[in-house]
């Protein structure tokens, strides 16, 4: 299987093109928890997820987190080759939320290629302006959104992801998604239990109502 | 003049290309307040700034408004032909904080170069990673930053841009700028008059204590 063919570009490319990235694309593993890309310090490469769930997220100067987006299956983390552009003026880190494996392309052939190749430059384009939107709603979000909405949104999100109504995540790792504090996430949720929306136990959420939380999503 | 030149990446684009954008692009006047582009209602084309000023900001459901990022003599605003990129899923709202002069490239000339031209296509790119870069940074600030610092932040870079301590600016405005009510603003800035670091009068602010309004705002 040429994991390659995920880039919706590959066809387009020269026939050397991509021989150069068959030849260089490492095929990694990562462990849930692990930290693929951390800021400034690394230029990893174009991570192109095979299976499993990675984040991407900023820290704060003392140390708080909040998700800018997420990647899965077929998607493409360009950011973690943040070094192939020099207007990428900002941190990232990434980190895998499930066991992960994904094709690693280095940075530096992935930069040599785009450099000429007008297709692979107009869809990295894509993917950063798909990137950008991301962070725009997530602008929004923070904006002007409560956060019963956010939190109830979250949960939904998550439930999506993992196909079931049973969460298991602490209220820290909710408070690192959202950039508030652990705190004020149990104070929702203990509001959301007295609605009867969930149930709590230790490292887990039910959702109970499904419907009614939506409502207070939407 | 050729302003065209005005794009790093001219020489590089080949004659005929040339040719096309010289034939195409539009100079156009806009006075101040003026609203150049609306979400996605519009695909008005790169905008190329010759002089004056501009603000790029979003709006949300019930009118508030936050700056995302300004534009300044010889920037270029590409998010103004947003439709050139299917992934561009935001809308945002551009307008003339001072008359301006720009040069307007239509946004399907300047697509059909770039999906041929590698050059113009890793500008395009470089464009976007800045951009992308200032609303990061923005997310950052929202989270992260007291909003003295913000305020504090933000009449300093004001004075800078004016060149001038005295700034001809109205507490919505500011609002408008950083996201908050009116109200939050002017009593933050009754605050900074208290310890003696502003004076205001009818639509006016002046900076009396850079130093110190400086150290807020680090």
């Amino acid at each position: 299987m040429n994991y390659l063919t995920y880039l919706s570009v590959w066809n387009k490319l020269g026939k050397t093109q991509q021989q150069i990235l068959e030849e260089s694309a490492v095929k990694r593993k990562f462990v849930k928890g692990e930290i693929l890309h951390n800021g400034s310090a690394d230029c990893t490469g174009l991570i192109l997820l095979i299976s499993g769930q990675l984040r991407a997220f900023i820290i704060s100067d003392d140390g708080r987190e909040i998700t800018l987006y997420r990647l899965f299956e077929r998607d493409i983390c360009l950011l973690s080759a943040s070094c192939i552009m020099n207007s990428i003026q900002f941190d990232i880190t990434i980190s895998a939320e499930k066991d992960t494996e994904a094709l690693v392309i280095p940075a530096e052939v992935y930069k040599s290629i785009m450099e000429v190749s007008a297709p692979l430059a107009n869809y990295t384009n894509e993917i950063m302006a798909s990137r950008f939107s991301d962070v725009v709603w997530l602008i929004d979000q923070i904006m002007w959104k409560s956060f019963d909405r956010r939190l109830a949104d979250f949960l939904i999100s998550e439930a999506n992801i993992e196909g079931a109504n049973t969460l298991k995540i602490t209220h820290e790792a909710i408070g690192n998604h959202l950039g508030s504090p652990r705190e004020v996430v149990t104070r929702m949720l203990k509001y959301f239990v007295s609605e009867g929306l969930v149930k709590l136990s230790r490292g887990m959420i039910e959702i109970t109502d499904e419907y009614n939380l939506l409502k207070i999503a939407e």
